[in-house]
């Protein structure tokens, strides 16, 4: 089969690597669309290697057909040849086919095309992981959601106001352009000073519950006085800086978490739990349209450099797909 | 009655001021004796304000008789006038007489003393509350203990020990003063670098799973990278200074969680939870011996000026205690 290859001076290509085979408790899923995510730059940069077992190449989540499927596999879910699915991945999905574990799939949602699955994984596991697992949200809670034009804003933010929070986002350009979304208060900090914001929210009675935060750098420090006690701050990457000096006293105080949370280092048995999570409690509210996968552009596998160069300009809002059949 | 009050330049008086009298379920204590913590030279400081509803004067924890209680507190307990107890406060307890929820009271461990007793209710709560509710320590895990000689670590050490797990501590002068506590490894961080020590454990497969730091300063980023990944880091106090600059990478990528942790802060009914769980899992250790509290020194209660002055010189290995009558 072809899959998509990092060269020596990090450009790709579309080249042959050896078929997939299943092992134990494990499908194959010939790939109609895999979905791109920052972690795979990082990945492409050798900055982030794929967990052990995993395909060298890139692609964290994908949509297609089960062809093939292990004894285990059979035995244990109820899948079967033929079915459509999405998949949460520890890599390996731009390429044509990917063999993962029954339970790291979950059935298209109602409502959904395949272009639109294969931007379901990695995104909704992430916000569901982020808003309920760590964050423990609740109707009524204040979220802060960092870098509100960024794919996996483009899934919490809906899926936080589905849900009943108050959702406080950041841009640096063109506040309309996500509107679309539902957030309460969308804080341009080309103009705004967040800190300020947050402090003024504090003294409102409205301080941030949850920091859903892929930016982090110093306006982590600067926003921690303005939280509320007992919030959970989740650093998911940064962006903006990985150095941040805290006020401990804010932290101890206010007994703050500052909570450090990728999905993809988890086992497979903590991702199943979190993907049974979100097909019980969300998979209704995407059937019903209260939330929707957002697809910025699809372009064919071929174009993966043209596609990673979208998300290295912050071009979109939303997902990009690669279409590979 | 008579308690302890500060006067306007700081220094302590044994005054009188009025009787406490029971509220709705809690019963009325006459203390034998009340311990001192780190949080009362704070608060005579004007830096750590009791929370609302309690008495103005310091005073954590005390052991003393139950002299009077509420109907409340008679229906909802099985305590009677008469019985010996220990008790965690919000405040008010250096004084004759304190008012107290019924469920802030424990019976007094079998095979300790009344002074003994005193020395119980916070820091035997605290440690609970970080190694276990927050810390989900299990056997084999390996605790980093800061400040390996004060009062809190010569209850969290042996607590860590008896439930099986593998202790590294600091101390700044005499590590033999400590060996009795049962760390695995006691480092003198006069001599030797913390951060170079954890980074060795990790290379021989140590990693530290949980931290309880009440020391905080640079420290803190310094020994995040060598942290196992999901270390539990928890904040109680920053007496190595409140800024601490962080890389966030280390956080995100280990899935790293800095805990603010205080146990005043908590509303009755997780105080009570954290009290229930404590008499009924750790109680049983007190009882045999594996666990013991450390009296430093008993002092009178009016020499109360002279008792913070042991915890200002940092100069006591244990608690200091205050007889009241």
């Amino acid at each position: 089969m072809k899959a998509i290859l990092v060269n020596q001076d990090k450009s790709l290509r579309w080249d042959e690597v050896p078929d997939p085979v299943p092992l134990e408790d494990e499908v194959l899923i010939r790939v109609e669309y895999a979905a791109l995510n920052r972690a795979d730059l990082m990945q492409r940069e050798g900055d982030y290697p794929p967990p052990a077992g995993c395909p060298e190449w890139m692609g964290l989540e994908v949509s297609g057909e089960i062809v093939e499927m292990t004894e285990g596999a059979k035995a244990k879910s109820s899948y079967r040849i033929g079915d459509k699915v999405c998949a949460l991945l520890g890599g390996g999905g731009y390429a044509e086919f990917v063999a993962v574990r029954y339970d790291m799939c979950m059935p298209v949602p109602q409502n959904c095309t395949m272009a639109e699955a294969a931007a379901i994984p990695e995104a909704f596991a992430t916000a569901y992981l982020k808003l309920f697992v760590e964050g423990h949200a609740k109707a009524g809670d204040t979220l802060l959601m960092q870098a509100g034009a960024s794919g996996l804003a483009s899934v919490i933010i809906p899926m936080a106001k589905a849900f009943g929070l108050r959702v406080i986002t950041t841009v640096i350009r063109d506040p309309e352009s996500i509107r679309h979304l539902g957030a309460d208060l969308v804080v341009d900090t080309r103009e705004q000073n967040l800190p300020a914001i947050l402090k003024k929210e504090e003294d409102e009675g409205r301080a941030v519950d949850i920091a859903i935060d892929c930016l982090g750098g110093q306006n982590l420090g600067d926003c921690l006085p303005y939280v509320k006690y007992g919030c959970r701050w989740i650093v998911i990457a940064a962006l903006a800086g990985a150095t941040a000096t805290v006020d401990l006293k804010n932290i101890y105080k206010k007994n703050i978490r500052i909570i450090g949370s990728t999905l993809r280092s988890r086992t497979p048995e903590m991702k199943a739990g979190i993907l049974s999570g979100l097909v019980n409690e969300v998979w209704k509210k995407v059937a019903d349209g209260a939330i929707k996968p957002t697809v910025y552009k699809v372009l064919a596998i071929t174009e993966a450099e043209e596609a990673h160069d979208i998300l290295y300009r912050g071009e979109n809002i939303g997902k990009v797909i690669l279409k590979v059949r």
